[in-house]
């Protein structure tokens, strides 16, 4: 969706590495906004995000105007079933149809072998990968890691929409998704219990509220209740008027030597 | 889904004279029937297919098995949105999303330039067309006009359903339709009283019942009240146990030299 920051700098790079043409789309798909104020707002700095991909060696920007991509009201969409029951898809009805209509319409256009994703949209991540699978699209998924403020602060579009005071409270989500992985790595068996533990770390602050903060299963993206093995932990926070999300995978308890 | 009759030879016939090399894909789509009973007695004769394709010179037969197509329950599947309200979308609800669902894999894992559909499905064809105009996949579409037996009956390997009394009262379909048809080049305007003169040469018999029968638009499927341009007539009838489909297509008033 463009507006470029050092995570998909960290995306684009490793493509160049691996790839001998490298394509970046950047589109802001009205298909997976379900507020209009959203979309209206998020950022299009084109000429910025144009510099920075010839800068990292990129041989081809596709970024279509809407209506190329939609030249008529969209009839045909992708339904990704019980994968968006949870997380950001309880919350944000239609998002994931969105996303994965034009992921299929992105793919099918560009018709690339390997399509880089980042983590930070981890259930974005696992719908795409789950799109792949089950509609036997010919392309490998690869997934990078996602890159970090030095406090924690996942690399995002929309953190350019939080006043110094904001930015401050940011990395709140992140240290709650920190005490989970404490928490599981110290053997905690009940998700509850740990996700309870974590959400007391968010202070009594008018300024955010803690969305959601789930244990999921790191295929299914279903709830867990029971920590039995690796789960992702996911949250989302409302630091004002901007909508922040991040995950962590927790692998279990640490073997101790 | 095989059980190939004279109709897919004429679509095999064509791609065998237009392309280079040719794939026919015989899969029996669990995720298409809405009726247990109508899945399982689907006809399934694949030597005889695979002989057919082999002495019309196919070069590949596809013919998966369902846990080759559906190695885990489908999460991801296509939405067919309005364009399954009306006619068999109507009676038969998620058949649509079901054929949409399995052409977009068959497509995407045969990767053909040129799929060839034959017009006797019409709704079907409309909904692929669409399908691939809204998720822009790669493929060129084209359809082959409905092969009929001598009194008109659509040809269908469905028609192996009937006994040869049952046989004898299948073409009534076709007769309502050229009646719409006949209608139509009259001049008639108004869809239903078209339609209500069709129906009515349909016999009140308990061995036949008419689903529907319906003037749509060519491009959308959505129903049409007021004739002014090419229509389809459309319709279903039951004819003892066995569901027939069949289409034409109207233009509108002949002209008169």
């Amino acid at each position: 969706m463009g507006a470029l920051h050092a995570g998909h700098a960290s995306l684009i790079e490793r493509a160049v590495r691996e790839c001998p043409t490298v394509v970046v789309s950047i589109f802001v798909n009205p298909l997976q906004f379900d507020r209009a104020e959203d979309l209206a707002r998020y950022p299009r700095p084109l000429d910025a995000d144009l510099a920075l991909c010839e800068r990292l060696g990129v041989d081809v920007v596709f970024a279509p105007a809407p209506e190329a991509m939609y030249p008529q009201p969209p009839q045909i969409t992708v339904d990704v079933g019980h994968m968006a029951d949870h997380l950001c898809g309880a919350f944000r009805p239609g998002h994931f149809a969105g996303v994965a209509t034009v992921v299929v319409k992105l793919l099918n256009i560009l018709q690339p072998d390997v399509a880089y994703f980042g983590e930070k949209d981890a259930q974005q991540l696992a719908i795409v990968r789950r799109v792949v699978a089950d509609l036997n699209l010919p392309v490998v998924i690869a997934s990078v890691e996602t890159v970090r403020e030095a406090d924690g602060l996942a690399l995002s579009s929309r953190n350019q929409h939080l006043s110094s005071e904001e930015r401050l409270l940011a990395p709140l989500l992140f240290r709650a998704l920190l005490t989970v992985r404490d928490e599981v790595e110290r053997g905690a068996t009940d998700a509850a219990g740990a996700v309870a533990r974590a959400t007391a770390t968010i202070p009594n602050d008018p300024r955010v509220r803690l969305e959601y903060l789930e244990l999921v299963d790191p295929a299914s993206f279903q709830p867990v209740e029971r920590i039995a093995g690796p789960v992702i932990a996911a949250g989302a926070l409302w630091v004002a008027g901007t909508r922040l999300i991040d995950n962590i995978r927790c692998d279990g308890p640490r073997t101790k030597y």
